[in-house]
C-alpha cells in the first residue's frame, strides 16, 4: 500500500538518481559502512510524511530520529525562519539578542522547579558535554554514572556514558564513566517479579555501586528520564524520586537528559513533569525546535548557575544562543502552545497509539512487549514471548539481523518509515500526528509485523 | 567618532534594555563569569557593522569570533536560507538530499588534493571530534599530538587537544593528548634567529617528540594550518611541509584544523593551500556558510575514507548534514565564487591592511609586532619593543588585564568591534571588506593604539 506522494510534487527518478550518485561521491553518512549503504534520496515532506523521487510517500513514525515533534514543514515555524533569516542570521554568543533572550525564557518557563538558566548548544551531544562539565566543577569531583541502556550523544565525553555498543570504538577506560543498571522489569538485571520489586531493586544496586565507587568521587548520575533508543523504558514509580534522594544525601549532582524524551514526545514538555522530579541540570535538543536548525543546550538550576556567577564557565561555542536557532525554537514553544501540540502527544498516545499496540501485541505472536506513553513507545520483538528470547541478538548485523531488516522492508512497503533499533521497533510519529494519520501507521505496522512473526518458534 | 546606525533602524534603548533583561535573567554565556557580565543588545547588522539599541553602529573588526567571512546578512545566502526553510529544512543522515550532496561536493572540489569525501557536523568542535575518532580507528593507535598555541574546541576531545587556558579546568591527563610547541619565531621555544631556524629547529623538536613518545603510539598529529585565537602564527616556509613528510613517515595521520582559517580568511580557499600541503583530514566550520547557519565538518582522504567502506563508521548526529545549513553554504561557496570574495581577502590584505598595519607598527611603542595574511591579522602588543614583554602577562585577568580592556574600550568608542585576546588584538574582518571599510576601521585602531602605548615601558 506504498501511498503516493502529493500531487504537487511530480515524481521525478532521474533527479532522485543524481542526487544519491553525488551522496555516494561526496557524503560520509553517520553510523555507516560507507561501501554497504544505499540512501533513498528525499524529495521533500509535510506534516506527518515525507516523499522521494519514485512517487513513492512514507508517513514517517521515526521523526528523523525522534527530532521532528513538530511534523514536518510546519508553517509557523518555517515563516519564524524565514523572518529572522531576513533579519539577523547570527551573531556571536557575547552579545544580548532578542530571540535568544525569549527562546531562554521560554526554555525556563517549561523546564520544572528552579532550572531558569538555560546555555545554548547546538545539539544533544554538546550539552550532555556541557552539563557534566558543569557537574564536574560545580562537585570538585570527576565520576560519573550513566546506565548500559542509554545514549548520550557522539563526542568523547557523550559517547563514554552512552551504554549502547556505540560506545565500544571510542570508549575510554579512563573516561571516569561507570555504568550501572537501570530499572527495566522485561529484561529485569535484577530477577524481579513486579514494577515495585524492580524499582527498590534498582535503587539499591545503585546504592551498592555508589558504595564501592565512593560517593565523595561521583559528580554526576546522567539518566535519559525516559530512555530512548535503548528501549523507551518508561521508570517505574518512585525510581526517578529514588535517584533524587540517593544524589541529595550524597551532593550528586542530578542530570536528566531529556534530548529525545522533551518538548511534548512524553505528552508533557518535559517527561520529568510525569514523576514529579526536578534534576540539577536538564539536557535538551531536538523538540526544542523540531531541529528545523541545529540547536540544544542545559537548563541550570540556580545552585550550579550560582556557582559560575563570580567564577568563569570554562566551556563555550562560536554557536550558543545562534539567532536563527532561537527563533525557530520561539515559534516551536509558541505553535506547540497555541495548537495544544503536547497536548495532542498525551491524547492521542493514550486513547489511540497505545491502546492499539496492546492490541497488536495480542494477535502477533513477535510482540514481547508494548512499552512507552505520548508519541513514545517501542515493541520489544521476541523469537518466542514465554522466554523474551529477543527477535535478533544483541547488536545483531548481516545475516543475524535479518528478522529485523525484513520487518523494516515490510514497513517501508506499506508506506510506513518505521525507526528500528536492534530487537525493537519505536512508534515514534510527530506529537502533531491525528487519529486518522496514526491508524493508517498502525495499519500498514501491523501488517509488518506479520513478516517478524514468521521468525518466532 | 561612534558612527550612527543606518537609519533604517531607529534607536530604542528601552527595547534595548529588556532584550538585556531577559538575558540576563535566562541566558548563561559562553566562557563567561556570568554576575561579572553586561552584554550589549545588538539590534541589527549589515555587511561589515552591526548596530546596537542605542544608536550605536560598529565596524566589525572581529566577523562574530572569525565566523562571518561574507559578512552580515549576505542577501543571497539569507535568500537561500528563506528557500530552503520553504522547502526542507530538516532530514535524517541517512537520507540523501539534494543541497547536502551538492553541499558536500562543493566543499570537495575546493578542499585540497583527494580530500573528496565530507563529514558534516554542527560546528568546529565536532569536526575536530571526529577527526580524531577516525584518525585513532584508522591507525589503531591512540595518542594525539597537537601544539600548546592553539584552539580546537570545547567538547571533551577537542577540549583536551586545545593548548590555551581554556583547556585547563576541563583537562583530563589520561585523555592521550601530548603537547607540543609549534613555529613562532616572535616568541621562539628554540632560541632561533631567523625563519629557516625557527622552521629547522621546530620540525626537530617535534621529531624528538615523537621518538620519546613512539611513533607507533601516536594516530595523529593536529595543526591549525594558521593558529587562529592563538596569535596568527603564520608557519615558516617548509614547516608544514616538514610535518607531513614526518607523519608520512611513522604512519601518523597529519589532521589540519581550517575551521578558523578556511573558506577565503587567508586569501585562499583553504590555508593549506599557501604551504602546497594536503593534510589526510582537513576540519572546517565558521566560514564554510559563515555560521548564518551552525555547520562543520571533516573532509576525509580517500585512503582513510576507504577504512570505513565495510566497516561502520562509529559517530553521528541527528543534525548531520542538515538541509537549511547546507542550503546555505552552497549558496554561500557560491556568492564567494561570483563575487570574487577569496580574492578581495587576499588583495585587501595584501594591499591596504598589511601595510598600514606594518604602517602602525612603525608609530606606535605597543605594536610589538605584525602577522598574518589576507583578513587574518594579529598584533602583539608589548610593553616594550626591545624586551617583547607582553602588555598584559598570559591568562591575564581583572587588574592585571587593564591595559588590554583599555584599548579594547577605546576601539568601541571609536565605532570599532575588536577581537582581542590576551595581549593581541586581531584584524579580522569580512572577507567582503572594501578598501574603504578597512581604512576607516586602521584609522580607529590607530586611535585606540594610543591607548596601549600609554602603558609601554
Amino acid at each position: 500500500m506504498t501511498t503516493t506522494q502529493p500531487s504537487s510534487a511530480a515524481a521525478d527518478p532521474a533527479a532522485g538518481a543524481a542526487v544519491k550518485a553525488t551522496d555516494r561521491a561526496h557524503v560520509f553518512h553517520s553510523w555507516s559502512a560507507q561501501g554497504l549503504i544505499d540512501p533513498l534520496p528525499i524529495a521533500g515532506a509535510e506534516g506527518a510524511y515525507f516523499w522521494d523521487y519514485d512517487g513513492n510517500r512514507y508517513l514517517d513514525f521515526s521523526s528523523q530520529l525522534v527530532n521532528t515533534n513538530i511534523g514536518h514543514q510546519h508553517p509557523k515555524v518555517v515563516a519564524a525562519i524565514q523572518e529572522q533569516a531576513a533579519k539577523l542570521c547570527t551573531i556571536a554568543p557575547g552579545f544580548a539578542v532578542d530571540v535568544r533572550s525569549e527562546a531562554a525564557r521560554m526554555v525556563a518557563e517549561r523546564t520544572p522547579g528552579d532550572l531558569d538558566k538555560i546555555f545554548f548548544t547546538n545539539g544533544g551531544a554538546e550539552a550532555v558535554e556541557n552539563a557534566v562539565r558543569m557537574a564536574r566543577l560545580h562537585t570538585g569531583r570527576a565520576k560519573v554514572l550513566s546506565t548500559y541502556r542509554s545514549y548520550h550523544g557522539a563526542t568523547a565525553a557523550a559517547i563514554n556514558l552512552t551504554g549502547d555498543p556505540r560506545r565500544w570504538p571510542s570508549d575510554t577506560a579512563s573516561a571516569g564513566v561507570v555504568h550501572f543498571w537501570g530499572p527495566f522489569l522485561y529484561r529485569s538485571a535484577f530477577h524481579a517479579e513486579n514494577e515495585q520489586q524492580e524499582c527498590e531493586r534498582a535503587l539499591a544496586h545503585l546504592e551498592q555501586t555508589i558504595a564501592f565507587e565512593g560517593p565523595q568521587s561521583i559528580a554526576a548520575i546522567i539518566l535519559e528520564t525516559v530512555p530512548g533508543t535503548a528501549g523507551i523504558m518508561v521508570p517505574p514509580a518512585g525510581y526517578l524520586a529514588g535517584v533524587r534522594e540517593i544524589c541529595d544525601r550524597h551532593g550528586i549532582v542530578f542530570i536528566l537528559d531529556e534530548v529525545m524524551a522533551g518538548f511534548g514526545r512524553t505528552g508533557k514538555w518535559f517527561a520529568a513533569e510525569h514523576f514529579g522530579v526536578t534534576p540539577d541540570l536538564l539536557t535538551f535538543a531536538k523538540g526544542v525546535n523540531s531541529g528545523y536548525v541545529p540547536l540544544g543546550g542545559v537548563a541550570i538550576s540556580a545552585e550550579i548557575a550560582a556557582t559560575f556567577d563570580q567564577r568563569p564557565y570554562p566551556g563555550g561555542l562560536t554557536y550558543s544562543g545562534h539567532p536563527l536557532a532561537c527563533a525557530s525554537a520561539v515559534a516551536t514553544m509558541n505553535a506547540m502552545t497555541e495548537e495544544r501540540i503536547v497536548e495532542n502527544a498525551a491524547e492521542i498516545g493514550e486513547k489511540v497509539i497505545g491502546p492499539a499496540l496492546h492490541e497488536l501485541a495480542g494477535r502477533h505472536p513477535s510482540v514481547g512487549e508494548v512499552r512507552g506513553m505520548g508519541v513514545f513507545w517501542a515493541l520489544d520483538l521476541v523469537k518466542n514471548k514465554e522466554t523474551r528470547e529477543p527477535l535478533v541478538p544483541y547488536n545483531a548485523s548481516g545475516a543475524a539481523n535479518a528478522p529485523m531488516a525484513e520487518f523494516a522492508a515490510a514497513c517501508k512497503r506499506g508506506g510506513l518509515w518505521p525507526f528500528v533499533n536492534m530487537n525493537r521497533t519505536h512508534v515514534v510519529p510527530a506529537c502533531t500526528i491525528t487519529e486518522a494519520e496514526a491508524k493508517e501507521g498502525l495499519a500498514a505496522l501491523d501488517e509488518a509485523l506479520t513478516a517478524a512473526d514468521a521468525h518466532t518458534v
